[in-house]
């Protein structure tokens, strides 16, 4: 075991702050990585401040961050897929149990035993809990690293490994784009790759979203049209019309007004997880044969297809450098969904932490 | 125009009574059919009580009835593919407007411009309204007149035109259902329809229902395992191992708990439209990749398929054949499910009306 420079949070009230936390050795499939970006996705919140308790209670202290991007500094003698100076990212996993049926099918999002990159039980016992990403440097087993191209900005690529694989998986996996007419609800963090993504894809690109000042950014991201969302009018002329719509809203709101966007066979997918219930009418979903479906991250494979095709197309997310030591400062801000459009942690500021 | 006998509400309080109505005179399309059977359906109720009035409110007289089947008493001059003498099925649509995309497909149940059976404007203007099958006649564009198969009992025939095409639809646009696990929630009209369709299509059928004394019957349709719903630990050993639900269910319930039967990438369809929207839980779909879907019917083609596949697989619906003047005692044993497990009007008794 070895020390590395971290930020944690003792409590579910305590700002994050300079610590050291245990990493393991290289053991023979792992590779040691020098963390340079990692990204602040909305689920470092909630778990910091223990605001998922029902479902995942945070075992603390906690150390965040599963938009990892960086430098491999050390692999094991059985590694064969990094060496020593190539870039590698991490993104919401670090295990799984590689036999399940989802694991067997490439869906280690799916699997019941899966290791999350932070605050999962740490199987290796180096902490009572994994550590994520806010850190100078971590372990991770080479079947859950990525290769990362040479060509992107590397603050920019960190959220790909979450806010990327979270709408890349489900707008691929819908089928050809090539002249659909696609929504995306929200323009966030989730939202902004959704947009560039449909895009890249061929698809008619439209963003509801409530704000009249985010229409300019939108097209400027890749859309071909804004929807106010609050603007009756303006949703009933395109009501019916849509192909796919996106959804990446984790607050409530009223999801049969975008139900009612689809056209015949048309679905809405969730990224978002908002805590209430939603309210679906059964009538929105009988007449049209619409359906509304879920989507978490992604598996290792469509990972990596995802950050190839990112090289390939050169998108990457918005992001808004910071030093680790305005983290606190972002987390007020994140709530206020004041970024544009995800903050990235320039690790190399935690030298002088 | 001629008079044709039949049971009409004359107000949302009234119960059903003998009286005449006017039939239009057949057309060069058309072909007037002498019903020997009209199903009842829990929509005849709903209109005729007018408890869809914020969507569709209920003209009166009210003559409800879209489960028709009967015999070809006379045909136009341009049909073609009836003669008289010929078995004949009409079921929830009498005309649409042919040209919308959806027409185009074949899909005119999702017809912005369609013509319901009963209590839709008359285009013919012989009547402010259609008039549906509680009724010795109907006549009816040959394009929306079904061929029935010879060998079925008519009284069964006639809840397919509805009951039956609307589980098969989603059923047969499921895939491959072979070896499949399935789930039928809610065994009434609907549900004992959807399955014996499951059961024809190969899956293994699972019955979710609230009332253990439906056990046995339940098997006896065709499942191969009946679950309480009510019992926790039984809904528990199930969960996460289907491939595709069918919700027959037109009360509030708990939707997440048979969201939470679905395997990976499983998809729930309801058929039933409970008027309370129903509480979703976004995670329940997200983990598991899960959809949520609804279906409306079927188009004019696929309830010919749909006949003839009851045709070859001998299907019919479970009946307890009434005379028109018990309709308004079947009403009120419909509102306690106290039905197995369709009532079908045979149409003779109103000779003696």
């Amino acid at each position: 075991m070895y020390n590395a420079k971290a930020y944690s949070a003792a409590s579910a009230t305590s700002p994050l702050a300079s610590t050291t936390i245990p990493r393991r050795d290289t053991a023979e499939h792992d590779v040691e990585i020098e963390i340079l970006f990692c990204g602040i996705c909305h689920s470092d919140l909630h778990t910091v401040r223990d605001e998922w308790h029902s479902i995942m209670p945070t075992v603390y202290p906690c150390v965040p961050g599963h938009e990892i991007v960086g430098r491999v500094t050390k692999v094991g003698p059985a590694v064969t897929k990094f060496k020593q100076g190539d870039l590698a990212g991490v993104g919401c996993l670090v295990d799984s149990d590689h036999t399940c049926p989802n694991c067997q099918d490439g869906l280690e999002q799916l699997c019941p035993n899966q290791t999350l990159t932070f605050n999962s039980p740490d199987k290796h016992g180096t902490g009572p809990v994994t550590y994520g990403g806010y850190s100078d440097s971590i372990v991770v087993d080479e079947r859950f690293v990525l290769r990362v191209p040479a060509n992107l900005n590397l603050a920019g690529v960190a959220p790909l490994l979450c806010a990327g694989i979270t709408t890349y998986s489900p707008i691929r996996r819908w089928g050809d784009l090539t002249g659909k007419k696609v929504g995306v609800v929200g323009l966030g963090g989730l939202g902004h790759m959704g947009v560039k993504f449909a895009r890249a894809f061929g698809a008619r690109v439209v963003v509801f979203t409530t704000s009249e000042n985010k229409k300019e950014d939108a097209l400027r991201l890749g859309a071909d049209e804004v929807i106010i969302s609050r603007n009756a009018d303006e949703m009933q002329q395109h009501a019916g019309s849509f192909d796919f719509i996106l959804d990446t809203i984790a607050a409530d709101h009223d999801i049969n007004a975008y139900i009612n966007m689809l056209g015949r066979d048309g679905n809405i997918t969730l990224v978002g997880a908002p805590e209430k219930p939603l309210a679906v009418s059964a009538f929105a979903l009988l007449f049209g044969r619409r359906s509304l479906s879920g989507s978490i991250i992604g598996g290792i494979a469509e990972t990596q297809e995802m950050l190839d095709f990112c090289g390939d197309h050169n998108i990457t997310a918005d992001v808004e450098v910071i030093p680790i030591q305005k983290v606190n400062e972002a987390y007020e801000r994140l709530v206020k969904s004041d970024v544009k459009y995800r903050f990235s942690i320039d690790m190399s500021s935690l030298k002088s932490a």
